[in-house]
């Protein structure tokens, strides 16, 4: 299955002046696509901070996702850092340059920013939206805006899709202390289901939500046979 | 100004099962607190992960939390990782397994790794929790369920304290590639103010947030002057 990492930028986030909309769109896309997101990052604006985690995030990840920092004022840095990320220069790209010209857009060094991109950037054209998408090696650039974002997303999800996880979920009333060790043997004998345990104190009904997770359907329904036989299970009213 | 890291560690956030809450509460309290949130990183539960980057912001930053990972169950994984983090053996603290007893817990291999910290583990008593505040070097390990990392952020809060800094913000008629110009303009003369630039599209009735952020009120009201002379500002209907 792709593997992903996110790299939400933006001092603005970090300062809670926004809350990031773009990391849970994210991590709830991904999930019914089947990509496995592995790493979720908020970071400010600086470039050297967002050349190395771009750059660690693209040898770690099969894709990596960028949010922010990309329009035409001089907090926006995120094509400056990929640049510096892998050691590209940048140049200015005539069809993006075209686009300035039909936005009526002055052309200015605040526009042309926008039209600048490190060297062998791919360009993706999206149904909806005039200005492409931005690939450099395995990072896709999307803008912090969280309704352009969605929309520049939305025309490149199909890329990242990959098998679709099943999950289970189990209810007690059993604390976690006394169930840990089924918890734990049930999850040695089936490795290809990663098995949760989320506890809840005084909040519900039930002391602990276990959730079981698998690409492999007859794993994921041998171990809920397993801990449904070992662990005590409610059925929560709410 | 204390600046700060924040490691959310938990398979089920990157997942989409359960909704980060403990990050955006860090956010909102460090900003009022005064304390610089540099960097904010949700990573899965394996031991590996947790130790590599909690060991790169601990060097970063002068103050690390962590949340998540730190019940008694196989994938609990924040202490292992700590510890192998900083090199450090894990050892039982008799005071731990004293409150194992006093919450009438069985003393099994579970509840134990709850009473097993890395070696020179700071353990800082709050009131209304009876289980201490965990800290490894400059690492404040919380828990992943968010009334209780509130309850117990808030009774270390006050480590962080720093001077809280002063927002204005302003907002424009004109486009980001208008204003791009003045606004680098004025965040060059005035070093010591973040100005930050979020455009809207169609969505208000004003094309751009500009905010400025300072610890430096004269700096701040300089800056304030100088944009509200160059821009043309409009006062949002909501």
């Amino acid at each position: 299955m792709p593997t992903a990492a996110a790299v939400i930028i933006g001092d603005e986030i970090l300062s809670g002046k926004f809350a990031d909309e773009n990391g849970p769109y994210l991590i709830s896309r991904l999930r019914t696509l089947g990509c496995d997101l592995e790493r979720l990052v908020v970071i400010g604006d600086q470039i050297d901070g967002i050349a190395a985690e771009v750059r660690a995030c693209s040898d770690a990840h099969d894709v990596v996702f960028t949010t922010g920092g990309v329009g035409p004022t001089h907090d926006d840095r995120t094509l400056e850092g990929l640049a510096q990320a892998f050691d590209l220069q940048l140049e200015q790209r005539a069809e993006l340059v075209a686009l300035i010209d039909r936005f009526g857009l002055p052309r200015n060094e605040a526009s042309l920013r926008m039209a600048t991109l490190p060297v062998g950037a791919e360009l993706v054209s999206t149904e909806g939206s005039s200005y492409p998408v931005v690939v450099v090696r395995n990072v896709y650039v999307f803008p912090g805006v969280p309704r352009l974002m969605r929309m520049k997303f939305e025309a490149v999800a199909h890329r990242f899709a990959g098998e679709a996880v099943r999950t289970a979920r189990l209810y007690t009333d059993q604390r976690e202390t006394t169930i840990a060790a089924d918890l734990g043997a049930v999850q040695e004998a089936w490795p290809q289901v990663d098995i949760g345990s989320y506890p809840r104190f005084g909040e519900a009904d039930f002391q602990v939500i276990v959730t079981l997770e698998s690409r492999d359907d007859e794993a994921l329904a041998a171990a809920v046979q397993a801990l449904t036989e070992r662990l005590s299970l409610v059925t929560p009213r709410s």
